[in-house]
């Protein structure tokens, strides 16, 4: 197996723009180009394009606005996990040989159809995400005594995050009493512990061993890789203050990298909603099991920025097929020691975790300089 | 980079009910499994489907709905080539050790979006792709005096071959004044020269060479892969007479495999209408240039099925999913000498072209036994 880096990207501002699928793929490829100056079309052996879009053969149209002509070309879905699937799709097809050069596009529009479960008959008519995360929400408050508070803090640090990348969709702080007076949507969850559907795109670009240092003195590499697919219906779940596909590709993930939860300095996890942070580091041996909410609001009184410095999805907005690659973006940046106002010192070993489909399935990758 | 071989398959029936796609998908696999009596649920590592369906999460629906937990799970979608790209994806995820065991499961419905070329702005009101082929029919029959009863013949034939393949949607000859006589579509087009919008799936188990032995005494290896994407946009074409996507694909197919065109046995190429078989004949090297007509017409004077055996697209349907996956089946059969009437004698050496939008890309694809 060859080693695969992440060798440059490119990255638009998260918005609620009423743009083409196919413009906001192109303006990330774009913006990738502008900052990996060595980088020519005809570098490029493969494009990969991630979204929950219905317009069809993406990779190929972005390819043509951008004036390559790859030899792989295909769009990668799996719902809110599709980017990262769609960048180990890419790991794969340069680890085998088949490429040298991959770039994955990640993009979606506000209006995804991929944000409504129309498959999962298992709901009935509770089909919107708010209705699992609830789930989640009144089980781990249940067994572990997590509070309302404790799921404002999530939102609070993660819309402060965010205030230090300028690519988020919001600009603005909320305090944990703005996040616990906003609207009530279930019995649990308000309207700022969930995350926002917008417009945007994101492209990272991966490249063998054999070719990194052509385009870049600071590569990022791909050192573990661990997915899961526990199901696609919610309630074939049978512990709702877990996340079971998230704790399998974590250890699988470490394993493959032979790291340890506690080896990993900075991580990008999927916060759709408050309560998914909270078990997620949890799931990702950061806390105990039942201490996720103490450990995430040690992050927000000392501000540290270990987990979600972007913002997370509740800072940054969540434009589905995008957001596996902006996670992956945000690490690169921390790892390469670029990351600005958000930088966590000292940063080596990053890790993102991506999920889908009230977090049935689950990819985990580990990133180390 | 490890050896692949596809190790076993299950197909359905090709026809227009009128069923979800989810129950398509589900059916091929459920076939697959009957056909390899060693292969348990668990030993799946990668579930990825292949359709340009606009339903989301369907590799993971079709994992529960068959009772598998995979790591990898994703649809990949290029239109008429999703297909074979989502083959070459699995491949790669083995070759380089990420999976030991994948499922690839194609599937379409008979009114599948991605019939119509939405997205080709440069094709003014043209968008359906009768009248891509049509531009090709009129150039090669200006450039190389290809006639209409050229065409008849591809269409004869492949009707004819698809008599002996039971998953054909197709169960009638027509002779080649049945097919001169059928409806003019375009001057040059007439109905039966185009293939048939149906409802089918297919599937395929791939596995790596560690492996292979538990599932198949008979593996048949993917020793050649070859693609191109040279643009999205039709009139970015240059040559009306070539497909120069599939040219080379084909190129890069033999060079990988160690192989010549004159050493293929049999062969599935993707006759979405009549003129591409001619063209690809030539373009994959079977005929020098402006030969593919007599090539084919000598395939059917002599009965010689080395040509799309199972009948093609013109004869078996077009379920745009399916469509690479039921190619890559029937040269599996094929190569296994269990082709029954369809059996080309003593092949060894396969190869499968299958191709999207207006041959805009093209995948091909070498096997051998």
């Amino acid at each position: 197996m060859k080693n695969v880096a992440i060798s440059g990207f490119g990255i638009t501002k998260f918005t609620r723009d009423d743009l083409p699928i196919e413009s906001l793929m192109a303006s990330a490829v774009k913006s990738l180009f502008v900052n990996t100056p060595n980088l020519v079309q005809k570098d490029v052996d493969a494009i990969l394009t991630a979204t929950s879009d219905s317009s069809k053969y993406l990779s190929s149209i972005t390819a043509e606005l951008t004036g390559i002509t790859p030899k792989i070309s295909h769009n990668v879905e799996s719902l809110c996990n599709s980017g990262a699937n769609c960048a180990i799709s890419a790991f794969a097809y340069i680890a085998s040989g088949l490429a040298d050069v991959a770039l994955v596009v990640g993009a979606e529009r506000f209006d995804s159809p991929g944000l409504i479960l129309e498959w999962d008959k298992s709901r009935g008519q509770f089909r919107h995400p708010i209705y699992w995360s609830s789930i989640f929400t009144k089980s781990h408050m249940r067994r572990y005594g997590t509070t309302k508070e404790d799921l404002a803090i999530v939102s609070a640090k993660n819309h402060k995050n965010a205030l230090a990348n300028p690519y988020a969709y919001f600009e603005k702080e909320f305090s944990i009493n703005d996040i616990m007076r906003s609207k009530n949507l279930t019995e649990d969850i308000r309207l700022l512990d969930c995350s926002y559907p917008c417009s945007g795109s994101a492209a990272i670009l991966l490249t063998s061993e054999d070719v990194t240092k052509r385009f870049t003195d600071c590569p990022i590499w791909i050192t573990g890789i661990g997915q899961r697919t526990v199901s696609a219906s919610f309630t074939k779940n049978h512990d709702f203050t877990a996340i079971q596909s998230t704790r399998e590709a974590a250890n699988d993930a470490y394993k493959m990298s032979s790291k340890e939860s506690s080896e990993i300095d900075v991580a990008e996890v999927h916060d759709a909603f408050s309560i998914c942070e909270i078990i997620e580091v949890e799931d990702l041996g950061f806390a105990i099991k039942g201490n996720g909410s103490k450990y995430v609001r040690e992050m927000y009184d000392t501000q540290n920025r270990r987990i979600n410095p972007r913002g997370g999805l509740l800072g940054s907005g969540h434009p589905l097929g995008a957001t596996g690659i902006a996670q992956i973006i945000e690490i690169v940046q921390q790892l390469r020691g670029e990351a600005k106002k958000r930088q966590v010192e000292g940063a080596d070993v990053g890790l993102v975790q991506n999920m889908s489909a009230a977090a049935t399935s689950s990819t985990v990758l580990i990133m180390q300089s």
